[in-house]
């Protein structure tokens, strides 16, 4: 049979797994990424967790087809090079190459919302559609783009970057040096940065009860409170929704995708995230009623779509 | 020798020509649009136009290989029927099975900014690129995407309606319904109200005079005060570039293509529109210069695209 090498590489862990040619992950394991490192320390790394694992498994190296890699940064996929890497010391290295060299194996590098939205697009909510993007709500927003069955990357794998999609010119300042950026209005760290707000804002309101109980703000605090009927949680939460559909509006109306999916911490809240939304974004898209739009939904896979999709490189 | 037939409906003039498969046009006509009439007698004359111009031409209708039409709406390319049209009443009318029995040829339909972006990438601005993004700035703001050399419609046509991605979210009102999209900034109609409003705020600058002498405003006239020393148009002309900056750097962020193209009138101003467009998208792009980003030029086919591009929908 035939097994494939899926690694996700992230700013505070790395993590692999061996999968069959379905995504059907076999053994997966993870280590904390050396992320003082320079980029010849970081694919040693990664080389070494992909022989660990498959040491520790039933296959062997030569059951392995091929490795693929999912990198937090911007990745030219033709040459196996990392072009820019925000969080991690590997600007303009080969990594490719290096850990082709290491592996003796074909290597394929993606950015790793790429990867994510491979993952659910060939083993999670996206696998009934041809076209789907992927918006991932965490510490930024991230976005990977899969158009008839192939992952978009554009010129040197710097496409997909929906978090730096201005929705309010001018507005909130965003880490990429814009401002109103989608990330700085509907990441996981906005909405805390806005619960926040409102708590300073409102120091009577029970988002300051819940957030003390947890011991931290966190994305969940505003909906925890709107929930026990705090009104002013619900302006968090709707504020929140507000720019959301906004985002998820524009990229139907730029992409007319099949299915829009959503990942991240945010996502765990399910129907009170998902039902309102839909109803904003399908108000807000061109042609309205007349046009059959996206399905929206929640991505299923966690913290393995990135892994798997990376393995899924090969097909993609 | 193979020849095409290339049509662009318009709310005003159908035009049509014939081209060789390479889209050098032959021979075009227009006529005026029959804009009360509903879908048939729009078919009819489209199909009308197509027979006197093959009667006119050299060529006879056994060397037409096939037919393209431009809709200035939604359209189904696969079943031939227009989904959505905003100016004409063909909502749900299947004008390519209606034009097909008539002409007895396959009939291709698409967006008409998808075929003007088709055009461009044939045998314009667009032709030494494979992902070429075009940007029209009329009446509103159009797009067309072509990816890998293949146009990008979407789900039942409905994308690439990069004018309904908005920029400033509750913002300025669109014809769309919503608030603060990239055509209510960006649009020649939008640099239009933006001039009239600057001239009722500055009834002394000389946007007044330059709009008397010429009778009436355009998107000319702030230019044209601008080059003329007066401070008030600059401003006009700054904000306009704001947000056709944001608007192009979020397609550039999104898609990372070779090339966006700019279409429609406001082009005409040239190098004074380009100049310090380049300069402020490639502030906003993410990754900034460590990223070579798409080139930016201006659409090179004029009025010609729209039926140059619908005659070469047959490869597209």
């Amino acid at each position: 049979m035939k097994y494939y090498l899926g690694v996700d590489l992230g700013g505070t862990n790395i993590k692999a797994g061996i999968t069959d040619e379905n995504g059907n992950i076999l053994l997966k394991s993870s280590i904390r990424t050396d992320s003082e490192g320079n980029a010849k320390k970081i694919a040693d790394q990664m080389v070494g967790l992909c022989q660990s694992l498959v040491k520790k498994s039933e296959i062997s190296m030569d059951d392995v087809v091929s490795v693929g890699v999912g990198i937090p940064g911007t990745v030219d996929a033709e040459t196996g090079m990392v072009i820019y890497c925000n969080n991690l010391d590997m600007d303009g290295a080969p990594i490719g190459a290096m850990m082709q060299e290491a592996l003796q194996k074909p290597v394929h590098l993606a950015n790793d919302a790429s990867c994510a939205a491979l993952g659910e697009f060939f083993c999670g909510s996206g696998k009934q559609y041809n076209s789907v993007i992927l918006v991932t709500l965490g510490t930024g927003v991230g976005g990977g783009i899969i158009l008839n069955g192939k992952l978009w990357e554009g010129l040197e794998g710097a496409g997909a970057e929906i978090g730096h999609m201005v929705l309010h010119a001018g507005g909130e300042p965003c880490s990429c040096g814009r401002r109103g950026c989608f990330e700085a209005y509907s990441s996981a760290t906005a909405l805390v940065n806005q619960t926040k707000a409102a708590m300073r804002k409102h120091p009577l309101s029970l988002l300051n009860a819940v957030a003390d109980k947890s011991g931290k703000v966190s994305a969940k605090t505003a909906f925890d409170a709107m929930r026990k009927g705090d009104t002013v949680a619900k302006d968090v939460v709707e504020n929140y929704l507000f720019y959301l559909s906004e985002g998820v509006a524009n990229l139907i109306n730029i992409f007319a995708p099949e299915a829009i999916i959503l990942g991240g911490g945010v996502c765990n809240e399910g129907d009170t995230l998902l039902v309102p939304l839909k109803e904003q974004v399908v108000a807000k898209c061109y042609g309205g009623d007349l046009i059959h739009h996206a399905d929206i939904s929640i991505a299923s896979l966690g913290n393995d779509a990135g892994l798997i999709g990376a393995a899924m490189l090969y097909k993609a």
